[in-house]
């Protein structure tokens, strides 16, 4: 029995999340049909959390375990082959017996793109939210700044969310401006339902000078979700990395490494 | 009767081609069925020219008739609301009564874009043919540049093209390359069936060094389909312009207003 770690990337547009639902196309159904196929035995795949319909993914990662005889580095290119062109599998590794997608995973990373112009980029329509007014971004930086660190992030989850604990820490959550318009990275150790995407609502409430960022912290201290913005569209949203290793760690060896 | 020109975008991946069809899903078709429940009346689109399944545009042009009083500069936002969201109207004028898409066409400028990473970038794949190798782009453009003027084009045409006049005048073809890979822009005053597909598929072969650059003018003196190289995929094809005005005239007048 081999365990094998796959990192992934996806459009989301056409699929209803990641997570398998009867008569429903899913990433991780996707995957798990095709793999099935592939290896003639019923595979199941982990994955390092979910993704809602619409999100897309740049580097969402999961595993699956296998007794097939098939090399683990001819798994990108069978996948490649196999799979329908909005799932790209990167890379797949073998990995450790205890290695757990979800369970294993320090932090994620994801974006939030727009796109500002007044007639938005067909060709960039799947993956930013078209947003053709001014944002007042160093405001929105200071709000940013506000919500990195260690807080309970009620007001900042879906009101329908079930899980108990909502104390999470942002390592880092960037505001910065493409060729098409604003964009957000943060990067923290977990995320609530639609977290992401109510900091990128919120952030441009202040980008629209509807809230200051002063009133950020109060937002966070009132554990409600109706103080903070609107939850934004799903198509803006990028998985783009997850970690396997502390963040702290992470950053360490990576200011070793480059120059 | 009002003569009004649409300057219109699409992502052509989910079309059956320009040209209605019954039961195919086409950029002509969707155009006509939406302008006829906008106006009330049974409209009839005009394009400059057809383009295949897959092909996409950021500036195809088409033109129709109407007696709705709905005012020309409105037809750009009420598309937008009414369209899929794979076709984008650009822009709506008001034309001359003796205004036609197709026939009062000078030129057209074509891009066929490539993404040359041995990973393909998924937010790309579906304007970009993926084609993992080094190519020599200096001989690509020494063969280009012997495709420039009046010719038989024959050789670059289907097989199963029907019209008789093959001739065809290429104003301007260059090979460049952006951050996915090489492209090939190409302006004429007129394209026949797959002609910028197998121009795209012969420099390549160009580019692999299978073709020498020298072959070209008996590529196109010999008058054969068989003697060009491949008939390229459709995803890597962009009409990028449609020009109303001689390219010299136009040529000239741009030199005039930039500095």
């Amino acid at each position: 029995m081999k365990k094998i770690k796959l990192v992934i990337a996806y459009d989301g547009t056409d699929f209803s999340g990641f997570q398998a639902q009867p008569g429903q196309r899913t990433i991780q159904g996707t995957l798990q049909e095709t793999l099935t196929r592939i290896t003639g035995e019923p595979i199941e795949i982990y994955g390092s959390g979910r993704t809602d319909a619409g999100v897309h993914a740049l580097g969402q990662v999961c595993h699956f375990e296998t007794t097939s005889p098939i090399p683990v580095d001819k798994y990108p290119y069978i996948l490649r082959r196999s799979l329908p062109r909005d799932i790209l599998v990167l890379s797949a590794e073998e990995a450790a017996s205890d290695f757990h997608a979800r369970k294993s995973a320090y932090w994620k990373t994801y974006r939030y793109q727009t796109d500002r112009h007044r007639i938005p980029d067909l060709f960039e329509r799947r993956f930013r939210t078209h947003l053709p007014y001014e944002v007042d971004q160093p405001a929105m930086q200071r709000a940013a700044d506000r919500l990195v660190g260690t807080h309970d992030f009620t007001s900042f989850c879906s009101a329908k969310t079930v899980i108990e604990d909502r104390v999470r820490t942002i390592y880092r959550c960037e505001v910065g401006e493409d060729t098409h318009g604003f964009f957000i990275e943060v990067t923290g150790n977990g995320f609530l339902y639609n977290m992401v995407r109510i900091i990128a609502g919120t952030l441009y409430e202040v980008g629209r000078r509807n809230l200051d960022p002063e009133q950020i912290p109060a937002i966070l201290e009132g554990r409600d979700r109706r103080l903070a913005g609107p939850t934004f569209p799903p198509e803006g949203l990028i998985l783009l990395e997850v970690g396997y290793r502390p963040w702290q760690d992470f950053h360490r060896s990576a200011n070793v490494i480059s120059p």
